[in-house]
């Protein structure tokens, strides 16, 4: 049931990410907030994270963790570019869906709690992503 | 599990409303997108909505759906005042939590799955009104 819901709003992120611009992901959400490149950093940074508490792997990334998680958005950071990040998204993706199939035949307890609370951060962000399309 | 994330947002969004001011409500999040108002009353009406699901009640503001949630932000609308929303948003939230508190003692897979996906709604339109703080 969890993964369902994990996997549906990963779609659902995914398929924002491939119909919002990259001009569209340099925007702040709202004057002085995130903007969508900060979010799209930022997911693949916690969902990284998170494979590695579940034990399903390293960290790959811990150079995206200190800039999209342990610092606030800040357009004057050496970020990759919007391309890079697109990339590892879409990269991640396969690897999260994989390992979430294996996981879930035995999910412990523990670690469900990781993924249900990693699946409303994910629908949090999904939020505010969905102000980025357009009318 | 489930019910710990759903009370831990509520929780969460009563603080929002509590902190936004009602000028920050009639707010848009974005330009042509929803106004705070339009996303308390929105949901309230799901919530509303969702006991009644449960079979924890009758709805008690059909009304409230077919302005919030059948129909999309309109600012010529006639809706209640925020004074009246935030009213019935603290009077629905003792219910909510007194009634989640019965129903975690005996929950059936179909009806914790309502719980869970109103848990990632709630957490989605959470992403969004945070947006309307203030830095």
């Amino acid at each position: 049931m969890i993964f369902d819901r994990w996997n549906a709003l990963l779609k659902n992120a995914d398929s924002i990410f491939d119909t919002v611009s990259d001009e569209q992901l340099q925007q702040e959400l709202r004057p002085g907030k995130n903007r969508g490149i900060y979010l799209l950093g930022h997911l693949i940074a916690v969902h990284d994270d998170m494979l590695s508490i579940l034990d399903l792997g390293a960290k790959e990334y811990p150079d995206l963790y200190t800039l999209f998680v342990s610092s606030p958005d800040n357009a004057s950071s050496e970020m990759p570019s919007v391309g890079e990040l697109r990339a590892l998204w879409k990269k991640q993706l396969v690897t999260l869906t994989a390992k979430a199939e294996d996981f879930a035949k035995e999910p412990h307890r523990n670690k469900l709690n990781i993924i249900l609370t990693r699946t409303t951060h994910l629908s949090y962000h999904v939020g505010q992503l969905t102000l980025l399309k357009q009318q």
